[in-house]
């Protein structure tokens, strides 16, 4: 058994989130906060701004995190023990030599990478993004897929979808649609009779058009869609209706 | 033809992304920054921290955008042209009073509502979260699947989460792999000749293994996956390399 795989209790242990060049506290601590939200736990970080590493370190959320996070002279030191480097952006194929593929995508091929060994997904500063330089030890790019190439992502929201993608359950967008449980029928038919004997009483109900008025509120009442859990509220709201109605 | 369906000339123009009581002015920038980042327009804002608002209208990024945002008084006032509302949580089953569903199926009804009519998702404010109150507006909660529900999510990347979602290309995810065009096999043979050239040129090759050798190099040049854009570039590397050698 190889030593990353002993390391690795689960996939996402695997994962090096690396930020390179970072210059504000708040998106080394954002991206920290992202990383804890979706359950990744190692944060390396290149040739921070040095204020910004010690201000972000003494933030709120996911300090344990930050604390455990690894400072690196290098990317080269950063991804040293990675067996895939990716690179990730916003921008469009201004970089010709890398392949780039979309996030939906990329993840899926990142995640597949993680079961097996560590990957490196590399975030560039806030105002150049990645250089060429730091390019250079990625195998490729992951794009995030905004509209507009041109205007330039957040850092800690870029960190957050990405995580988001590799976290994302494919399978709870199939999920099947509400556990709500519905009244019985016999409850709806209870409220039924209720409502339009607190109709009649109140002189809504025209003799004339009196079995068109009822067939209307049956279906008026089916329609609401009413769940178990509120029909006895339903039913005590009427019958108070109708207990003061009757005085 | 109804009226909301006239000013929607897309989808993404039916949504509205209401803040709640936002406090900080770079939450509310981050998230107009998201929306221009996914092409939604629309935001209102409600009961924000003045001082946050008027910030973050004179922030970079997302300009035009943070220009036309309306303030609204009320959550009512902010939610009344939408035929369905929906609340942003990343806590667990805090309320009982609404469904939650996770972010990746209820996006997926968010979009259909979208294509039909208005559809607002409220954010509530960073401390809070959304009240009680302000529940009371919402149809269901959208859910997003942090892995620890008491950690909460830094509101700009839970807008950035919920319209990438929306915006999310799901046939993207499946795409096929490489566009990469390969070097023809008339490359990969040259380049082949070449190296074994050079390393003949270099004593490399051992008289008694040569032929074992030359088998090896053929193979190990043809898993390199050499595209058709670097053959030239790796034949004028090797061309240059036997150049030298013979002199």
């Amino acid at each position: 058994m190889r030593y990353d795989r002993i390391i690795a209790t689960n996939w996402k242990d695997n994962l090096r989130v690396v930020l390179v060049s970072t210059r504000n506290p708040l998106n080394i601590g954002a991206s920290a906060r992202a990383m804890a939200n979706f359950g990744f736990a190692r944060l390396r970080v290149v040739n921070p701004y040095d204020v910004a590493f010690r201000e972000a370190r003494s933030a709120v959320g996911a300090a344990p995190l930050l604390h455990a996070a690894e400072e690196c002279a290098s990317v080269a030191e950063a991804v040293g023990d990675c067996r895939l480097v990716i690179g990730a952006t916003s921008v469009g194929h201004r970089w010709l030599e890398h392949p780039i593929r979309r996030l939906e995508y990329g993840a899926r091929i990142v995640k597949r990478a993680l079961a097996e060994a560590p990957v490196a997904i590399l975030f560039g500063s806030e105002k150049f993004g990645l250089t060429n330089d730091e390019l250079a030890h990625c195998h490729w790019l992951m794009r995030i897929p905004t509209v507009d190439a041109d205007l330039s992502m957040n850092l800690g929201q870029a960190v957050a979808l990405c995580l988001y993608e590799l976290a994302r359950d494919g399978k709870a967008a199939q999920a099947s649609p509400d556990k709500r449980k519905p009244a019985t029928a016999a409850e709806i038919e209870q409220i039924t009779r209720m409502l339009l004997e607190a109709l009649d009483r109140s002189g809504y109900i025209n003799p004339l058009t009196g079995a068109s008025t009822e067939e209307k509120a049956h279906r008026l009442v089916r329609r609401l869609g009413i769940v178990a859990r509120d029909a006895p509220v339903l039913l005590g709201m009427l019958r108070q209706i109708l207990w003061k109605l009757e005085k």
